[in-house]
């Protein structure tokens, strides 16, 4: 527990000095005392970009002048000696920042500094201006006024507690961010796209990040308290956001999110399932028990939460193609037998369709010029970081330049942009010889949504430079350097080369492109494996193998297969609102679904959600038959303004995902 | 358990292949097999400078040849197919340089080379070189011949199981070490020197470091076990010296050694008992239970016992007045009350008399050029660095030069050495003002065992430039600009300056000198608080408080002053031997130890202990009464040949680690 108020005195004696004294000590002709603290909510929060917070405390910006009235007995008099301080965490100590006096006056000034702006009779306006780096979280606020023998303290009262955030609008704070549009989207903006799918098929989906909602930044400094993260650390970004990174999973330190890629959730709600973060996060700070469950994009989103809510520039980004590298090399290894089947059981590595992690901005005092800007932080549990599951921050501009010896964690998300996937081919005597390396696969695409809209934004270019360029080489052989082992192995020219492209449009098919580079026709055995596979690359299901023999003709030939049928028309829902949509006046919203599928749904859970309009909010359906609609109708009352969205979601086994929004 | 021999099957069938086809295979008369395998100790292990390890299985070190015989059923034939596999690890595979399998003719060679150098009849004399990157640790041996059908494996003999150790003789390896005389100091001398007390008291403690007897280098295999380091990350000496720093303390894994400086051991015993490192490795490795207690020395003994044995250089330093930093500035900060008296309450950071840690020497492939050489690494658990109790590796010529951007921990030692020591007093208000800063008294001498002798050498140089020095102030700049706060209060010139010198010859006095840069007298009160301390600053008793007026006339004063009589004549042991020194023929020591002091020794402990001579001993008295004399006779049979030492030591409450050696 960190409350200050257990272990600080309401008075407090001047060292020597003793009650029997009092005689010496000359006393104004009424002692001063503070009867009431107003901490002007409405007056600061729109200058803080803060009234989006549901919360009646005041919530402000450090490095940023803050005012608040204080009233007293009476009129204050020049020789009154009193202070005003701002206390955190379970041992406040002037020295490590987590007790800050504000003088008024010659008196020497500590790290924040304080001015008296307006007397009126006996309430008085201060104005007080946290230092830029000051520690973030939780203050408590109190008046002290000397007595001639002591500090007399105002009395513990929570309604005046401070709620200190870091401030992407002041030059001098680490996380400045100069552009006003970019400390919109990347501050202030609670809902978000993440992008799912393959690169070359990408999908959307719309996440409620929720920053601003009721209970939420309690449940952050929640989190910061759960990883005993200490109080004089609370202002340093690096730190901060590393232990963010390590607390999102639940692994070594029961942080907020349990993994599972098992296809099997029936301890918890399906990865698939969630349409935001507030849920998962105000259950964590209710219950302290890692949430069931998640996967990358869960992390992601919940992660960007956490950063926005404290008011770190964050965003979300999506790789196409992430390798999985947790053999310590920055190779990604296929292994397959020696009749071209994949060896499974021995590859390690892995491929992920894609995967999502956390971009902050942020300077690196820790590190030299040049490193400042977006650092990759990460907190699904892939590898361990240090003996963590945590990933970064690592300077996005070391990755594309191969500085990979700057901590924290450049070398394993190079790799998952960069590696080179080598095909081995395990021979009898079982020794394994590379036949193909692929070195474009990996870190195809990287997407994040853009500034101030719904596009795409492809920011590819701040990872890598263009695939064969000079500087490209020359980032290659710098991160070689570092250990990087790239392949070199000297590959025959293949005379066959076979392209595969599948078109899962209604049914999935796919068409072959065998090209032969000699003038002979050739018999060929190809063999396919069919596998339905996550976007881990984890085969959920192998459904269908093929082997077959074509005669390839010289130059090209095509080959088209039907794989099975797979897909119904697409499945969408409707979201609709009725109503006014007026702050504060009650609305409605109607969502409807219908299974356009020839098979029932089972268990499906519908949810809904909208921030600054409407809480998640989930209905579960037992069955829901073929071409049955089922219509679910919630009203709401707007709490804030400007152009919102809310987002419902279908999930179920058999289809999972389906969203809607308004 | 990391056995290999429940998965590996002594009989692999080709793919494809069935007993039913037999027919199809080309059978020659008589199959191949392997009968024996020799590893030839006696010829490997003088090569490789491993004769010392009490051990029968072979112990080589890596990127080196060693030979080994295998006696086959018949001479070999050309088209004989067969290949010798080492395996270790539970899931040994050859991607990740946990199965090797070295061939010897055309088929392409793996990462470690192999030749034939000898075939007489059936006996075949193969030369294997590990790869000089190896992993390092315990390799099972197999021999592999191809039927046909499949690979038949030798069974699994524990007396042919390989250890592979670090090698400093080879230039491909990370931990090369040119110089000869360094390298039978850093990795083979198992005997060494720990230097206490203070930079202007330096005392000797012998220490027996014994990484070459009974159980050790097993004992630090299975420390490798416990910590879960994979497999393949044990060949990189920064990764494994990183987890040695972790896994030395109890702290968050459950490690070796439990820290304590309480001044209550009942629980264990008394950091100041051990005489050397095994009894601690043999006790853990036995229990798998932290050993009670240990203190800085202790840790840093240990640790290079670990080190050594493994075969990478490593050396215990002592840095004198070292700060321990725990706020995260560089900064230490000593906090007093108005009236000048020390306010412990608060001062958080401290300065411990002497601090001690290793050094390893190694390349540093994942850091910019510049920076191998000695690197530290700190296994006491004084804070935690990135979640754990562990520090380090930290390049020696990173802190020297202020490049505190690389990891691991720099900032850290970098204060430990370099730290301004900042005397803040609180005024009635708590706030803090600096009236002295000390920036030459951290890190004033850092000492370590010469090479080759038992001489001191002062490597304060390789830490730090020259104070004063353009050089040196370079260093500061550039850790100021990676957050090293530093203080540049300014300070007003005192009038008066004190200087205080106590000999601890048979009675403690003290000393004081008063200089008063003014022409007039002036009265002043001193305080002087006089406390014993523990090497770590903290106060065990406080003895004596004495505040006196003196009259401080213009120029210099002096005033003497009797503390209190503290010692009793010099205690020793002596440590006679009688017989003469041959190998393996017994001989006696005999420890002798009188009592000088007025009053009775109460639960004494008695060690002795020599390496390669005799293993620790160990006997309790009750009681010694004053001017009682013991004598205790013990017998050993010598098993290492050279100069050789025993070190007895006598510890008990009263008084602390008396030493004799011969």
């Amino acid at each position: 527990n960190l409350s200050y108020s257990d272990d600080v005195s309401e008075f407090e004696p001047f060292e020597g000095s003793m009650t029997s004294v009092l005689c010496f000590v000359p006393t104004p002709s009424v002692l001063l005392e503070a009867l009431n603290i107003n901490m002007c909510q409405d007056v600061n929060k729109p200058k803080h970009y803060t009234t989006d917070y549901y919360m009646q405390n005041l919530v402000v910006r450090r490095g940023q002048e803050f005012v608040m009235q204080v009233t007293f007995n009476r009129p204050l008099a020049p020789e009154d000696d009193f202070h005003i301080e701002f206390a955190i965490g379970s041992d406040p100590s002037p020295n490590k920042g987590s007790l800050i006096m504000v003088t008024f006056g010659n008196r020497g000034s500590g790290s924040w500094s304080g001015r008296i702006l307006q007397s009126q009779g006996t309430a008085v306006m201060f104005g007080i201006t946290p230092n830029a780096a000051a520690i973030v979280g939780k203050f408590q606020v109190y008046v002290a006024i000397s007595t001639g023998m002591g500090m007399q303290r105002t009395k513990r009262d929570p309604t005046t507690d401070l709620y200190l955030l870091f401030n992407a609008w002041c030059p001098d704070d680490h996380v400045f961010l100069p552009n006003e549009a970019e400390r919109q989207e990347y501050v202030l903006n609670d809902e978000g796209v993440i992008y799912q799918g393959s690169s070359t098929s990408v999908t959307e989906r719309p996440w409620t990040y929720g920053q601003f909602e009721r209970g939420i930044l309690d449940a952050c400094i929640f989190i910061l308290d759960t990883s005993q993260t200490p109080i004089y650390d609370r202002g340093n970004v690096v730190k901060l956001v590393r232990v963010g990174s390590a607390m999102m999973n639940s692994q070594d330190d029961n942080g907020v999110m349990v993994g599972n890629w098992s296809n099997d959730y029936s301890l918890g709600k399906p990865p698939t399932s969630w349409t935001g973060s507030t849920k998962i996060l105000l259950q964590y700070a209710n219950t302290g028990v890692p949430v069931c469950f998640a996967q990358c994009w869960v992390y992601a989103g919940v992660f960007n939460t956490f950063l926005r809510c404290l008011g770190i520039p964050a965003r979300v980004i999506t790789n196409y193609n992430s390798a999985h590298d947790n053999t310590g090399n920055l190779k990604t290894d296929l292994l397959f037998n020696a009749d071209g089947t994949p060896d499974r059981r021995n590859t390690r590595d892995s491929i992920w369709n894609y995967h999502c992690w956390n971009e902050v901005m942020t300077k690196r005092p820790d590190l030299p010029p040049g490193l400042e800007g977006w650092q990759v932080v990460d907190s699904t549990p892939q590898e361990t970081s240090d003996g963590y599951f945590r990933c970064g921050p690592a300077p996005v501009i070391a990755i594309k330049e191969g500085h990979l010896c700057y901590p924290f964690d450049c070398g394993f998300v190079f790799a998952e942009v960069n590696s080179d996937v080598v095909f081995l081919k395990r021979d009898k005597y079982g020794d394994l010889t590379p036949f193909r390396v692929d070195k474009t696969y990996i870190g195809e695409k990287i997407l994040t949504k853009a500034v101030g809209s719904q596009e795409q934004n492809n920011i590819t270019n701040t990872y890598k430079f263009p695939e064969g360029s000079a500087e490209n080489e020359a980032t290659m052989a710098r991160a070689e350097a570092y250990g990087c082992e790239r392949d070199h192995s000297e590959m025959p020219e293949d005379d066959l080369s076979v392209t595969v492209i599948v078109e899962p449009v209604t049914h999935l098919s796919a068409t072959f492109t065998f090209t032969l580079c000699t003038c002979r026709a050739q018999n060929v055995t190809a063999h396919l494996d069919c596998d339905i596979v996550f976007y881990t690359g984890v085969v959920a299901s192998h459904f269908k193998d093929i082997t077959f023999d074509v005669t390839v003709l010289p130059y090209q030939s095509e080959l088209h297969e039907n794989l099975v049928v797979l897909k119904s028309e697409d499945s969408v829902m409707n979201v609709l609102l009725n109503g006014e949509p007026l702050l504060n006046q009650e609305m409605g919203v109607k969502v409807e679904f219908t299974n356009h599928f020839s098979f029932p749904l089972r268990g499906v859970s519908l949810s809904l959600e909208g921030a600054g309009l409407i809480g998640p909010k989930s209905k579960y359906y037992r069955e829901i038959p073929p071409q049955a609609t089922i219509t679910w109708q919630e009203t709401f009352i707007p709490r804030l303004p400007g152009l919102r969205r809310i987002t419902a979601l279908m999930d179920c086994q058999e289809v999972r995902q389906v969203t809607g929004t308004t």
